[in-house]
């Protein structure tokens, strides 16, 4: 169960080795990945089918399933389950499309014009795990960006069941996406597909999407040795609560099991300015675990988890910047006085009746989150991810006279003479 | 000298090999770069004299300048040179300030409050080579979005000369900026200096700027292998000129070599729809050449670079696309019919008068921009490389009422009960 310490006892040490994630708990698994890359670069399609049969234990007979066969799948869902979608899907993308906006033209001298201009990536792969924990929320959180993006091809990728199919939900979330063709390959195998492509499968600019340490790993490989880029690096999910006097034990406690319930590896963090409060909600914590099905996975977490007690929500909120959570729940009335404190962290849930579950759903915030403190420098998923914001400028006759003077002193300074010149032929060029 | 190809006689095959630049040059060196960040994640500041020993030939008494001995550094600066420093400031200044803008709140269902807020990345620490090519227009490129973005602490590292200290521009640039401290270090050993921290220099959560194989090699390592993020992926800089029968072979020509000069292994491509246009360009390279103090290194870049001749705009952009160049130059009149179809670039510079080097100093964008393919997927830096952005939600009473049934029937099908349950005890929590 979760340890409790008291901030005011804590060193500096012992803060920086409390808020430490591992970075990279899957290195000892490089060679094998590296492997399955080679392997997919080498032999292609052939190679997907045998890591379909090796990894997935299935005899494919073709690597994608076709629209007409994700619509056959998708006849299991429910209409109530279609409903539920639906109002993720809808409440995703009003937020997403409210992320675009066309920038102004600045003259930053006269006769010379600057701006940004988006142009959607071309070609993305978009990962969709499935085994144990299938996530058609991901796939919602995924697809919808680059739908608004405007990228031309959207490849997904999704491990295959044992009867060679995906799961209804990933299959409904396709149709809603207009994705045609969901193609049949997980773990490590399908980043290397999607990096390098296959018969099948086409190579792609950008690589989406969670997975297991295997795929992490390859997208991490991916990344550093090809120019097919990924959204982001990835590590066990985590949530780090804020709370004081006025929260709800039962609340908090339902969101630390949130997200214990993830994996044996996700942390739930509480910092609370209330020991009374910490109290109470460790006894709704154990309350709640009673009739968790995956109350097994959680105890785990919650080992791994622990409890800090500070004096105020200021030294809070010192704790959660140094931490640089995930998900950062605010469990408090006083929300509003302490959001612009807020340094690090990839979303943000304010008062007592805003449960993580909400944003990783259906709010319309984005649930692809900077983890393992990679929130100190990284961003969630969003149109941006999607997109290249790329720099135009046009200089006129009056432009060029204008800037052309200082750029010819700096060309010199720094002792490029054909970058001076280029300037040079253009205010005095030299008579025919 | 370049060679000219005829893009209909060029199968998707020669397309591939002409656009395929060598992603990772650099791989050869990585066991002596791992070496180098291992030495300085073990002995901190002591690894960073004996490297300035060792690779600067120098002995250093202290690992930075203060302020005073960059204002005595900088008195060397001409008051034209300062001059022109100035205009480079106020246009980048202006341009990446246009770049912040706060973002509405949007309600995604009644009582669902979605928005997204920027805070700057804490501490980012900027690399300004030094050595052959001193580079004050990086430091300016990477200190003004750094500043605009409000970034805490900013780290500067650039090697030292053999006198101990750094060039008059680089001392200029960070007065300029506010930057009171550079430190004295280079290399792949700068980067992992502030990356882990040393006794000196403080670990940041983000390395910016260009460098040597050594610089880029080791930021790369850096990224797979520890929560400082890097700015993007470097390679070699290249520009690609579309040119019609309205440009002007004596500037095409000289865009082409300015972009040679930089180094043996930059890339000059010309993509050309008139054949005659295209040899007055050789013929005007060579005449350039032979008054260029760089010429050397020019020339064995040209070899290292080509020609295309299409018949239409449209061919000259489909290649263009293909290649995504970090410089692309429209030299023709009719440069507005084309830039929509421009997919993947870094930067552009839009008909006769307009320069690369403009925007390499002085223009106002952003001259650190994806290389080597990589704008198929990368921005150029920008405000935006210095903030997170951070997504909030709010929920009222009314709000977790109207989402909370889809997000426990969406918890359910994903079997995540606990998911579910936080929004249960919400909606209709137990009586106590």
């Amino acid at each position: 169960m979760m340890k409790t310490y008291n901030y005011s006892n804590l060193n500096k040490q012992d803060i920086q080795t409390l808020v430490q994630r591992n970075v990279d708990p899957a290195n000892e698994i490089r060679t094998l990945v590296e492997d399955v890359i080679a392997h997919v670069k080498q032999h292609g399609d052939r190679a997907l089918f045998d890591y379909a049969h090796q990894f997935d234990k299935v005899e494919l007979s073709k690597l994608y399933l076709d629209k007409a066969e994700l619509q056959e799948i998708a006849s299991a869902v429910t209409a109530d389950q279609k409903a539920a979608l639906k109002v993720a899907y809808d409440n995703i993308y009003k937020f997403h499309q409210s992320q675009v906006k066309a920038e102004d033209k600045v003259e930053t001298m006269p006769g010379v014009t600057c701006w940004r201009e988006l142009r959607p990536i071309e070609k993305v792969g978009l990962y969709i795990p499935g085994g144990t924990a299938v996530l058609p929320s991901t796939f919602l959180m995924l697809g919808i960006p680059a739908q608004i993006a405007g990228c031309k091809k959207i490849v997904v990728c999704s491990p295959p069941q044992k009867n060679g199919k995906v799961n209804a939900f990933i299959a409904e979330v396709a149709l809603m996406l207009g994705v045609d063709r969901v193609y049949l390959a997980g773990g490590a195998q399908a980043v290397a597909a999607m990096a390098y492509g296959t018969e099948t499968i086409s190579k792609v600019d950008k690589i989406f999407g969670p997975g297991n340490q295997f795929v992490t790993k390859a997208k991490t490989i991916i990344q550093s040795t090809t120019t097919t880029a990924i959204d982001m690096p990835a590590g066990p999910s985590e949530v780090l609560v804020i709370a004081d006097g006025t929260a709800k034990p039962a609340f908090v406690a339902a969101d630390l099991l949130a997200q214990a319930e993830h994996g044996i590896d996700s942390q739930s963090v509480l910092v609370c300015t209330d020991e009374n409060i910490a109290q109470q909600t460790l006894i709704e914590v154990e309350k709640q675990l009673q009739v968790l099905p995956r109350a097994e996975i959680a105890k785990q977490a919650l080992d791994n988890s622990y409890i800090v007690v500070t004096d105020t929500l200021a030294e809070a909120m010192d704790f959660s910047n140094q931490y640089a959570p995930e998900h950062l729940i605010l469990a408090t009335e006083s929300w509003k006085d302490i959001t612009d404190s807020i340094i690090n962290a990839g979303s943000v849930f304010l008062g007592n009746l805003t449960p993580e579950s909400a944003g990783d759903y259906a709010s319309g915030t984005n649930h692809t989150l900077p983890t393992s403190s990679y929130a100190r420098a990284y961003s969630g998923v969003s149109v941006d991810s999607f997109v290249k914001k790329i720099t135009f400028q046009h200089l006129t006759e009056e432009g060029i006279k204008n800037i052309g003077p200082s750029v010819e002193i700096l060309a010199d300074l720094e002792g490029l003479h054909a970058h001076r010149n280029a300037v040079s032929v253009r205010v005095s060029p030299p008579t025919p």
